[in-house]
């Protein structure tokens, strides 16, 4: 048995259009999806009385033989293998003879096509949750480990103010918590079953679509034929998900990258997370993390791959779609081995509290200074360019605030009082930020109290 | 007043760079956003004693004129107006003096714009439902009008099944109604309140940040300061959103563009929704669909640049993410004068029944012959082959399917009965998809109650 | 043999970490480039008196053993090899001996690979240029053949004006010439030799470059060792290129796709470049042209994944460049099997004349007569008008304009004459248009002699 | 005079459609261009004897007459002006009366398009190089006063080898040759002649385009009328060209962003380059750097924008390219402020020599001792292997590798001599690199000779 469609054609394929246009490179890794698929329209055509029990049976048999060729590795794909509907189909026929052709009544392999990869993907998405949550677990246990430390905070990379490390790090967890939770709005788009659209205009032998979905565990049935096969939004959306995640990986990586480097020298990664030099023998990088801030341009890419293509596409199926898997298996694999890789990591990851202590410069209590001045009654504004002079005479004295006297002070404001010394204190900055979601240590407390809870699901 | 941040510095910035970091250009839009912010936090500094009642009163009394100035647009901009957040309080400053420099307490200049942001967005979301609805509305409204239109169903854009000419324009109704879906997601994302985290590391006065966002609309405050004044998975997902939206419009465009080729002629824009041509006098030409096709790009760009930016920025605010608002405003802008234009154009669109009719080709009828063997107790794929043969002796007899004689069909198969002319009707074809989410007519009926039922909302 | 760089590590790399960080899977196929590039720098070597000639002579024999062992398909791999670049150096030192150890003095693995990638690249780009010019050829071809072919010109999709088919088609000729041109200039900048850039700094042995470049047929060398290393510029503009090239290949797909339809007819695709449909036996699908046109998402995507990538790097070589060669590998791929796919589909088609003749409506021949008037004294623009509203008397008299009498005319403008049906003539319109680049016969021709004067390179 | 093109329209355009259409509001400024196009085509028709000498005055004189409105900024638009060439048109012939109408013979709006967009873009040209000279300027300016600070070389950002500063910062010369480089390819591209391609077919009045081309400046005329009136090929490669420039820019920007980290203090930008925060009075940030690395997203953005736009158009002219313009638009707006503000960063920058010095760790010379080793005969890989134990011990010992003893030297190698620590000196392991393109003092030296010259032109 060659093809699924040759009956019309007077001449063979071109060679090298059979290889441009094979899938099966790509999409045998749906076999599970659509054997399953298989089985479960097998038991609907029953139902409307296109085969008898005994073609269900041997139909059925016949496709789980398949399916343990596949887990076992042992199937065999012949050169007319375009795609993995087609070899399954082949594979059946073989296995069981010419009912194997009773299959595929009132369906069409782009209606299965697209019921494979919803089915594949739904497969997928409870691993990535499990990988996710495995990062989210790392950021936490490490959070609370050292709720202690204390490091410089940044904005534009120069000082800001003191925070507690934890609030730094658990800043990703909550990053990652909006992953979760477009991962879950998704799944219920994914969770749509097209199956029953056939070609385009629907299936001609009444099967029950309700009673299909439920056997397949979709969430609901599509409500237009035309629009499910063809219908890549489940796609796009996996891939822009993904990419967007992909954003948060690199900006943790990018911090860590820099706090690991010997100016900051903050963190150091564990040896198994990093690699050498091929030229110069001291050398410990930290590629782990630089793969996974450069996977960020793979994942944009896929998702403007899928855009692209999808992009002024005629109505119903056109054979462009079938650029759609590539991206998206991409991307999963990607996902599958970053996240546990960036786990690891974070677990293994040694925290350098005394370089953080000796980085805190008097620089980040000058927001002290005004909030000082404020509480005297002054406009905040008027406290700012108070403290912004006050800055500017302890550079030119090179020296930091602290080392400022009272009389400096005074000299600048007469509203600065004796007590002015006591508000520039590292650990005082941060316990004043209590307000819920800031750095003091009891509202950080409470950030991991709540991500342990979200964990817990 | 010149800027809010002078003291350390002892040179002017240079003029270049004011222009390069000035956002005045495109932030003014936010103004009510910013000033209705800015109202609550006067009312949160109250109640924590930074403000007193008159203070309180003689803010909001003179946010208000600011307000007023901006709606009729007498609102004067000053060279030294860096930002629209700039712009406010100094027109405040001039107008209650120095006690506008006091709301400014432990907030930051990111704070707010985080916030003002997510305002403004959410003013926005309702207008693009009812824009969207609009679309909407014009497909069922036409679906329902033209339920008796017979046009052919294409795959590939060619010849595949009839369908009504309904479940065509009802696919993209689906596709809309995955928007909607996906709008509604996204817009309890969006309604997170940053307001609080200051500059990075939370507010130093005790503010009730969930007594602010009740005040202010938003459904949750968020969990990290650190995480939430940065943040810009909102804007990514809006313009995510947004580009997947477009591709759905840039088909439908794309279809309609076609169908109103000359030698398509299913249907014809309407004269106020097309233009002529400079040189050629006959033109008439789909300019709105094009440009509708050709925004696709824009917006899909406006998502790269959000994601390029984002992609390995160190932790907390730089100065990269003031690149967000252009696109955000760009895509809503495009999306805003778009939609309407499209529903316009489907709207008073003329429906070519005769010109569909005579598309309808013997070809479209050739499963139903694959089908008939079926119930003829024949496996499908032996029946797609024997019809694929007739198809064949069709084209060498250069006639339709209907045109072959019984003697033709039985020389093939003598499957093929004296009844084989029945099944090639197309009527009789359409309505054998009577399947949920078929082409037959109460199938489609059933999708246009159930479109009603959602547009009800 | 395991890592090139295990001295200082106290840990073993994370299982995860190897395979995160392994290129092997992609990277081997640089094997030819990289035994070039090592023959090359280890006579490099003998100059500078670190090897002696007898080591030379083993390390060439060795490294040509290698590559035997690869272009036999024997050579073995080992898990432990984590690119291209170890896997050659470890089984060159079981072949060789410890001497295979002194062939990387003074060369990074960084080094290394900017060198293979642009030897590779190089190896690759006269196979581009021979598949462009296939399609060229095709082409220009087709259009010799042709060339008394009349076809309706279109814009916005819309009857303009009559032209050549063979103009149509040579029109994609020229833009694939500008491809070639591109590929040109790119190639320049893909012939800079990094080697010798170390690390970072700077080769430490004094290698002659100017004669390693000349040996290894490179055109320049690199001015700046940092620079240089990390470069991948030339990979940037090879995507690039590449994507442009295939936004022109996905116009010349739509629009064949357009011509192929049912209701234009213009061409037909030989079944060599077909395939039929799983369900609909009468099914004959433009799905090469299909793939072509989709293939444009994951070009363009290729290239927005190095650019994003390549976005805020730190200097010199971090891992995250890594990333570079997928993108690359995946683009040159699609481009060889694609360009011959498309140049077999343009050879192979079937242009249906008579469908084209019978699209000739008379609404094309407008601007001939507004031609007539501007000929006879009057402005364009109010040529242009008086067209316009003959347009429409015809159009309400449901005639073309041929079918408009003399008197109609009159009716209308004065200025239209007895001799006014004369211009209205599809061939005379066609040879009106003789300026250079125009749709005339003898325009036309000018064109294809240049191609084939341009194909004759 | 109202639309170009009203004549056969029965109902007026949608008001919001004409707001979606009009193009005004961006291609204004292309009206010197669009004049001079006029120009240069009044002449050439007056050559065929469709203008008299008087008709072209009258129409030159007019058109001059508009360029001075335009100039002085009093030219009225009108809203029914929907592009720039209506406007022009429209006021010629207010200023001239009816023989306004004539200048477009045989002349459509779309090759007016193609042809000021060109003629635009090559007026910027210049600019552009100006502006790029000018941050090379500042480069190597700033290169030659600083040769003989030291500082650590990083890969992967850790510290590698020592460089020389003005090597690191040569570096970036470089990359922008290569920008200029292209761009002065692209120019050859940009300068080809549309105009006499008409709508689509070819100009009919036998205009001479050989004498236009030359007239108006370009390099060639276009080969193929329904080509040429389309491509936008020379946007998209400028669009290129710009978004892998920026990529240089923002990897320039992130490297001066951490080294102007108080961690790393290498650098220190100028107070007019840097702005402060409304709320931490202390702040000094690198916005104008930032800005720069962020606007990476922008103009990859913009680029992709008009790839997808372009994927699968049908031929010859559609509405969709109307979108080329913004982003051309966008980024060269974007270049021209951002290269000035660029070249006054690293003009002004100040560089702190005794944090460079006081950052050089002994690790950087671990390659050294590697190669010390080589010139004793040991294999390369061996060497690195042993001079991996020394890293490992000095870190034991927590020490450098300059305060290990000849003892510690001699445990782990014999062949470590009495002289190893002369070869542990920063500006040996520098002058030792004196190969062309590496860090030697003499070869940088040359560097930035040959850069002079490069600028001189």
């Amino acid at each position: 048995m060659a093809k699924l469609w040759g009956g019309r054609f007077e001449k063979a394929t071109d060679k090298l259009l059979e290889q441009f246009n094979a899938s099966i490179g790509f999409d045998w890794r749906m076999y599970a999806a659509d054997i399953k698929g298989s089985i479960a329209y097998a038991h609907a055509l029953e139902k409307v009385n296109i085969l008898t029990v005994d073609e269900v049976t041997a139909i059925v048999n016949g496709l789980n033989a398949v399916l343990e060729e596949f887990d076992a590795g042992t199937f065999a794909f012949l050169p007319s293998d375009e795609d993995i509907h087609t070899a399954i189909e082949r594979r059946l026929s073989e296995l069981i003879g010419e009912v194997a052709g009773k299959l595929h009544t009132g369906r069409s392999r782009n209606d299965q096509v697209a019921t494979d990869m919803r089915l594949y993907l739904l497969s997928q998405i409870p691993v990535l949750h499990e990988h996710l949550k495995g990062v989210q677990r790392a950021i936490v246990d490490k959070a609370e480990v050292h709720l202690d430390v204390i490091m410089p905070g940044y904005t534009h990379m120069q000082p800001a103010q003191p925070i507690l490390f934890s609030h730094w790090l658990m800043s990703f967890f909550w990053m990652l918590q909006r992953d979760v939770d477009r991962l879950n709005d998704l799944t219920r788009r994914v969770s749509v079953m097209p199956l029953g659209g056939a070609a385009l205009a629907g299936n001609t032998f009444g099967i029950d679509r309700a009673a299909l979905a439920a056997d397949l565990g979709f969430l609901q049935t599509s409500e237009n034929s035309l629009d499910s096969v063809p219908d890549r939004d489940f796609v796009a959306e996996t891939l822009f998900w993904a990419a967007l995640l992909q954003t948060h990986l690199s900006r943790l990586s990018e911090d860590l990258i820099i706090y690991a480097t010997a100016e900051f020298g903050f963190v150091e990664l564990d040896d198994a997370y990093s690699t050498g030099s091929s030229i110069m023998p001291q050398k410990k990088n930290p590629d782990s993390l630089e793969l996974v801030r450069g996977k960020t341009g793979r994942l944009v890419g896929n998702l403007v791959a899928l855009l692209t293509m999808l992009k002024g596409l005629p109505s119903s199926y056109d054979k462009d779609l079938q650029e759609d898997k590539e991206p998206l298996f991409d991307t999963l694999d990607t996902l599958e081995l970053e996240l546990p890789v960036l786990a690891g990591v974070i677990s293994t990851l040694r925290i350098n509290a005394g370089r953080m202590a000796s980085a805190l410069r008097d620089d980040l209590l000058a927001t002290e200074l005004a909030d000082y001045l404020v509480r005297q009654g002054m406009p905040f504004r008027q406290g700012h360019h108070i403290v912004g002079q006050v800055v500017r005479v302890a550079l030119e004295k090179n020296c930091g605030l602290r080392d400022l006297s009272i009389a400096d002070y005074h000299a600048i404001s007469p509203h600065f009082g004796d007590d002015v010394h006591d508000v520039l204190d590292f650990r005082r900055a941060i316990e004043q930020r209590d307000v819920p979601g800031g750095t003091a240590t009891k509202a950080v407390q409470v950030q991991i109290k709540r991500a342990k809870e979200l964990l817990a699901f």
